[in-house]
């Protein structure tokens, strides 16, 4: 049994708690804030004791805002015309880093999980549904994760906002898209399995000339 | 540029300045506090916040410690006859950690460097040699890192003891020893520099019948 100062101690056991964060790397953590500047270590801890406090989920998407509206669906320049339909906040930014998408974002905050409970209550999909029904946008991306539930959830998303078209709740239908599967860039052909093979090559393209 | 909820980029900011936190790992930890329970995070928060307030160093061996004494040097059950130099505090950790030391340890809290500027005054020597002038001790083990400045740290330590021994300052001369050098538990010979090898070849045992 170790023998660290309590004050220590306690640090270790919170930074054990983190993800991913070993008892080594947990005391190489420690350390550094040890010697580390004390206003340095006053904002981390502030930080910390702020983030719940002041986060709540935007009004509009549900990701991750400090106000009423995250800064995606408070920034003009996005194309309201989109919605990205993904599972949790942590996605979006996935998305974001990826610079290729310009449009807005709509937090499921999970996926349809039948067996786990989860209908379609457990998620923000009423909200999701109001807003296509609000009239302005052309394309759902449906981008919750490729697995048999995510798939599902984007199917059944799917299914309901053409039920709306059907029933003449939409002045017009959107397009309704899926992200597409296929092999990573710079993944290796040999190491990838059976079925994202499979879907890369159902999701092939056409060579453009260059 | 990434459009993060204030509260969240601040957090972020603050674990991308942890060694060895990179942006994507700040991302995960902070994705995970997000969703984690309030009293956890609250914890942490305090655990940080109260860190620097209530260490100290040990006013014995410079240890960091919550009152005068850390815990190894208030343990009655530590051999108070061995003094174990080190160069930080998480040396000491680290030999803890080996389970194979059961006497004090000395923190120098750094090496000399006379090209930094770090000379005797510059790290904890005199009360080292304080400790040693007290008499009880009968080993000190000089274990600063086997690198150039720790050596030389080692050899100046010995130097000194030895000369408070000619002086007739202590009562008997305590045993002075180096850890050992030699090649990590599991290591392959194939995978060590040739100091390393070297060292190991110098510091050889004769084998004992079992």
């Amino acid at each position: 049994m170790l023998q660290y100062a309590r004050p220590l101690q306690r640090l270790l056991n919170a930074l054990e708690r983190l993800p991913g964060i070993g008892p080594k790397n947990a005391q190489r953590l420690a350390f550094h804030l040890l010697r580390a500047d004390e206003a340095e270590v006053q904002e981390f801890a502030a930080a910390l004791s702020d983030l719940k406090a002041r986060i709540r989920p935007c009004t509009q998407c549900f990701n991750y805002s400090e106000g009423d509206l995250c800064p995606i669906c408070a920034d003009p320049r996005r194309e309201a015309a989109a919605i990205c339909v993904v599972e949790e906040a942590s996605d979006v930014m996935a998305l974001e880093r990826s610079g290729e998408y310009h449009g807005l974002y709509h937090v499921l905050g999970g996926r349809l999980s039948p067996l786990s409970g989860v209908g379609h209550d457990e998620i923000n999909l009423d909200a999701l549904l109001e807003r296509v029904r609000g009239g302005e946008v052309t394309e759902v991306i449906l981008a919750t994760s490729p697995t048999v539930e995510g798939d599902a959830t984007a199917l059944e998303i799917a299914r309901l906002v053409e039920q709306m078209v059907a029933a003449g709740e939409l002045a017009s239908a959107p397009k309704l898209t899926r992200i597409a599967l296929g092999l990573p860039v710079g993944g290796d052909l040999d190491y990838a399995d059976g079925l994202t093979l499979a879907r890369a090559m159902r999701g092939r393209t056409v060579v453009e000339d260059g």
